[in-house]
């Protein structure tokens, strides 16, 4: 990846700002900016900062856990490890970088964390600017170099389902099913699971975000796998839905619903159209099958670095799509004491429609 | 558990401070307070906030996804759903319940979400307290029902190490151990694991917080196995090092000098002193030793519905350990190009010393 070249274009919007420098904390983003591929488990324990100037070489902050590793992985940034926390380092680094206005990320920053700054930076009359969303709009139009390699997450997500598929039978459980899916996904070299794998059986279906039970899968019911993995950093991110053993008649009306109603997403997805456009395509299918109550989520969202970014598929989507953004097609019906369907697809967004990055069509068109 | 009880003792708080109510958004304190089980992925992800006003009934506020989960686990609670997210909600919610001054977790809400809560809530004439640590300061402290949760999340643990020990042998890689250890967590019925299990060998045990590799697992070299689950919410952690093989003298040498230090952590705790005290009868000894500058980490934390938290037992911990309190006393020595040693055991701090939760021995006195 050209890292540098996208440094250069964040550094052009920070000076088009007025502002002098910036502190990247979205692990994200971070990746997108350094190849650093440390990964942060959770807000409060990240594994570096870093701080670019809008001008000039950057600076990757970080502890001497990962100095080793960012020492190999960032080539075109200085690495600078920090003995007493971010907040001590700055204190006596960022006086000589001729700093006046600095900006941060204010959507992934804590208070708590900005407050401690804001005190700091006081004393060396340093304005703090929240900024929030830069480096996502950018993440969100994908380089070629991004899609193949998505492309290749999407491959491997569908050969884990495959693998797998055979052994979903009545009796085991749904976290036997989920774990089995994880343990291939990494036998077979993806990083992680993109997110705790979704498996739903029955009545469980009736929940988008189900976690997986130890109940056992019903025969004759439906079972939703909701799957994806992290391949060289990025995400893929599936959904099928179909009946383990006979579908009964009540099943395949509501499934080809969700169907036709994917379909007509896929349709409606082209640069230029708004996210909201793509939704309304998709939602009204539903809404006029009678089944509009039952689907209360977003068509879609963005997937690349992150599973779920920017852009929204959603009835508040006002942003339009863009050639090479790459999201999800994911509509569903959700029927409390029945159990659910939802079909999901991950397509990239072209100038005239969009590039289905899925093969697999294991129970799409019954 | 007595959520009523803990929501009365924070009620009793927030009258001290004067505040009319707080909004709870960290997942573990709204675990504490509510008893609702749902595992957040990530801050920018919630599914649920808790409105507690300082006296009189609370509240449980979150979206459908969780609706049928938040009815059958919170029971002293009033769940309300929202519908259009968080704020849009609050906006019509907060004018009925007499609010002027709303604390909020500073240390849990992103500065992007406090801002656009300041907004709103200048309009409703509700003035936002930044609070820190509160519900953390009550969870250090654990009750003997807790105690006991946690002395089984302890056992499971080593029940999980000692059934997958046998299959560590030369040639297997690294993730497949961590593989092996979380799928026997997840069957023996953890929720999960409380944090990516690490299985370095030889040279990467230099890194405290290595990354399981697809590299073998090398013959008569160091293997450091850092693991912990969770039971019921509540957490474990427990790191042994030792040689797959033959350990040489070097080893056996390193060895012995962190399993002093962590002897001499263990005698040094009790209610009354505090975690610098703590840290620095354990760091002594490797000082002394002459491995100080390889031990660069803190020798413990608080362990409990979160695998870090409060208190910390480090150069800078200052505050005094307490009757209930449960912490880990992990030592460690690690050498660039050579490896690593870490122990780690978990204790109950009680008046007079502590009570070790860990019952393994394996490899620890050699």
């Amino acid at each position: 990846m050209n890292y540098s070249k996208r440094i250069k274009r964040l550094q052009k919007t920070l000076r088009r700002k007025k502002i002098d420098g910036i502190l990247i904390s979205q692990p994200q983003n971070r990746r997108y900016l350094s190849g650093f591929t440390a990964f942060d488990h959770d807000i409060s324990e990240s594994s570096g900062v870093l701080f670019l100037p809008a001008s000039g070489k950057g600076f990757l902050l970080t502890d001497f856990r990962y100095a080793l590793q960012a020492e190999q992985e960032v080539s075109h940034l200085d690495v600078k490890i920090y003995q007493r926390g971010l907040s001590q380092f700055l204190k006596k680094f960022l006086p000589k970088q001729g700093i006046d206005v600095m900006g941060f990320e204010s959507q992934y920053m804590l208070h708590s964390t900005v407050q401690s700054l804001e005190k700091m930076f006081s004393k060396l009359n340093i304005k703090l600017a929240p900024l929030t969303g830069i480096v996502e709009k950018m993440r969100s139009i994908k380089e070629p170099r991004e899609i193949e390699i998505i492309r290749k997450s999407v491959r491997l997500n569908e050969k884990v389902f495959k693998a797998i598929f055979p052994a979903i039978q009545p009796g085991k459980s749904e976290i036997e099913i989920a774990l089995a899916l994880e343990q291939e996904m990494r036998k077979r070299g993806a990083e992680r699971a993109s997110f705790d794998s979704i498996v739903a059986s029955g009545d469980n279906g009736a929940l988008p975000h189900a976690v997986p039970t130890p109940s056992p899968i019903l025969k004759n019911r439906s079972l939703t796998i909701d799957m994806g993995l992290v391949l060289d950093g990025y995400c893929s991110d599936m959904t099928r839905t179909f009946a383990v053993g006979k579908a009964d008649k009540e099943y395949k009306k509501i499934h080809r619903i969700v169907r036709r109603a994917q379909l007509a997403g896929l349709k409606a997805v082209r640069a230029g159209v708004t996210g909201q456009e793509v939704d309304k395509a998709a939602r009204e299918v539903i809404t006029e099958a009678g089944y509009g109550k039952y689907f209360r989520h977003s068509l879609g969202h963005g997937v690349g670095l992150a599973v779920h970014e920017a852009p929204s598929l959603s009835p508040r989507g006002t942003a339009k799509l863009k050639e090479g953004m790459i999201v999800t097609i994911e509509p569903g019906i959700y029927i409390p004491g029945w159990g659910g369907v939802r079909l999901e697809d991950m397509v990239v967004v072209t100038r005239k429609g969009c590039d289905n990055l899925n093969r697999d069509t294991t129970w799409l068109d019954i």
